[in-house]
């Protein structure tokens, strides 16, 4: 799998992920008005306005960048309808040729892990039949439970050539609480740097075009510049999803050290930034109707700041 | 919300919860036959036989148990229907007067965690109205990312009169991987339990039949009985909850130390032990018509074992 992200890494010249975080607020009022016409004030109403305003994100973006990242949260939170917006949306993007990294943070015991891998990246059998239900191509994965957590997820990887991003250092001002505490002199975040280069071992893509990087990633983000280049130097052969950048304070400037010699080795997600540029005074001249070509704009302006910092 | 499942506790004399997680391999063949001929094998119908499996198993036991705690991974795997069957379990656990534990255990930063706490304890405003998507009790969150992944489960807490608990020791084999390293001397999960004590001091339970617990409790697995009598002894307003008993091995002499001098302060799941008795020697006379009769009958002796073992 990881192979495939970097070629179309390669191919857009673009390591951008588009975080799919839709908040009723970022969707333009004409969408929210058809949609509420149609399904009143409702769940099904909110979801449908998430899906109609992601499909123009999606068709405005897709040619620029090799990859989505929705935040399952986001629709979770409109329960059954708004799941059904996010299998939607995971659809529609790898119908449209990108990769899908689910954003579901799961992680659990054994059996139950294996249930969340089934569910987001493999297949369920039923009876006779086997179905895959949300159908990711990577998805990532909370470590504080340790191997156990992690290793059905590998499993159906292997299974499937799906991929993982295991949070390692995330981007939140209090992560340091317990990622950043010492044992025996080293934060605790390397050493789930460790046992990612371990679960890496096991979860290999044979592909040349994986550059050597496993289907085993990790999250460190751009908000902790100087751990991301310990970590990229740490974990030579995992791929670093990087949020953070934009709305969170993150910059290109600050990301160099994130990419290896030759310019690869990381992907940067940028949610707010893209899909609410429409509302930002430096994309407004697109109005509420132009929110997508706002999001496009927002995309190559953000593929100018990372080239340029890493030329 | 503490004060609900201690009143139910107390009533009930058994510190036990109910864990819903049902695998088709547990349901019953009768039970499984007429979902797909109504449905297909589908995700429909692996959906309605887990739906129609549980509302047996709670109709059978909600007179002895105070709670249920349906692990949403189990559901998640089925897909949007599978969810489906997970919101109709909770809404008629709920209706049967049962305390509610969504084993959820989601955690991430600020504005998503607090989109999962909406979806599943709170209310999501859409347009002029609102709605509870998912509508737990309480629920488990993963402490990895810190504060800024827990604080947003605590505003819905203290807004709708809800609780959390905080995974601080799970059950599984390899938990000791990242939560035992030792920091300053103390493990990881001491230092999680210190959080989970200052969590507690602004999510409280005003009513006298808290008994001086918070709403923000913690997982503690069976499987590590000393670590679960320290971790007692440091979270004194932390209710327990403790994974881990039958299928994983703890037993309730191992859970002594768990308890406050009362007999208060955890309650301890039972999953397989209890949904999938039927399918065990001990309980093999009730047959495939009886499971849910074999799965009260293993509450009972839950319930015997338990109380022994704190007399």
């Amino acid at each position: 799998m990881i192979s495939k992200l970097i070629t179309a890494i390669k191919k857009t010249e673009a390591p951008i992920v588009a975080g799919l975080d839709p908040m009723l607020s970022y969707v333009p009022s004409y969408i929210l008005k058809k949609a509420f016409d149609e399904h009143g004030e409702t769940l099904e109403g909110a979801a449908e306005a998430i899906w109609v305003f992601n499909k123009g994100l999606i068709d405005a973006t897709s040619d620029l960048i090799p990859a989505v990242k929705p935040q399952i949260a986001m629709y979770e939170q409109f329960g059954i309808p708004g799941l059904s917006a996010y299998k939607k949306t995971v659809d529609y993007a790898r119908s449209k040729g990108l990769v899908v990294i689910g954003d579901i943070k799961r992680g659990d015991i054994g059996s139950t892990s294996g249930a969340y891998a089934t569910g987001h990246l493999g297949r369920v059998q039923v009876g006779s039949r086997s179905y895959a239900p949300f159908d990711a191509d990577m998805v990532t994965v909370n470590p504080y439970m340790g191997s156990d957590a992690v290793n059905p997820f590998i499993k159906v990887c292997n299974e499937y050539d799906k991929g993982l991003f295991i949070l390692v250092k995330t981007s939140n001002p209090s992560s340091g609480e317990l990622q950043d505490r010492l044992v025996d002199g080293r934060p605790v975040y390397e050493l789930v740097a460790d046992m990612v280069n371990k679960w890496g071992e096991t979860c290999q893509d044979s592909s040349p075009e994986a550059c050597g990087y496993t289907n085993v990633g990790a999250v460190v983000g751009a908000t902790y510049p100087e751990m991301g280049k310990r970590l990229r130097e740490l974990m030579p052969k995992a791929f670093i999803l990087v949020p953070g950048y934009g709305a969170q304070g993150g910059k290109g400037k600050d990301l160099t050290g994130f990419f290896d010699a030759d310019g690869l080795g990381a992907i940067v997600n940028s949610s707010r930034g893209i899909i609410a540029a429409w509302k930002k005074d430096e994309y407004a001249s697109f109005g509420e109707a132009g929110y997508a070509d706002a999001a496009r704009a927002a995309v190559l302006d953000m593929r100018e700041d990372i080239r340029s910092a890493l030329n």
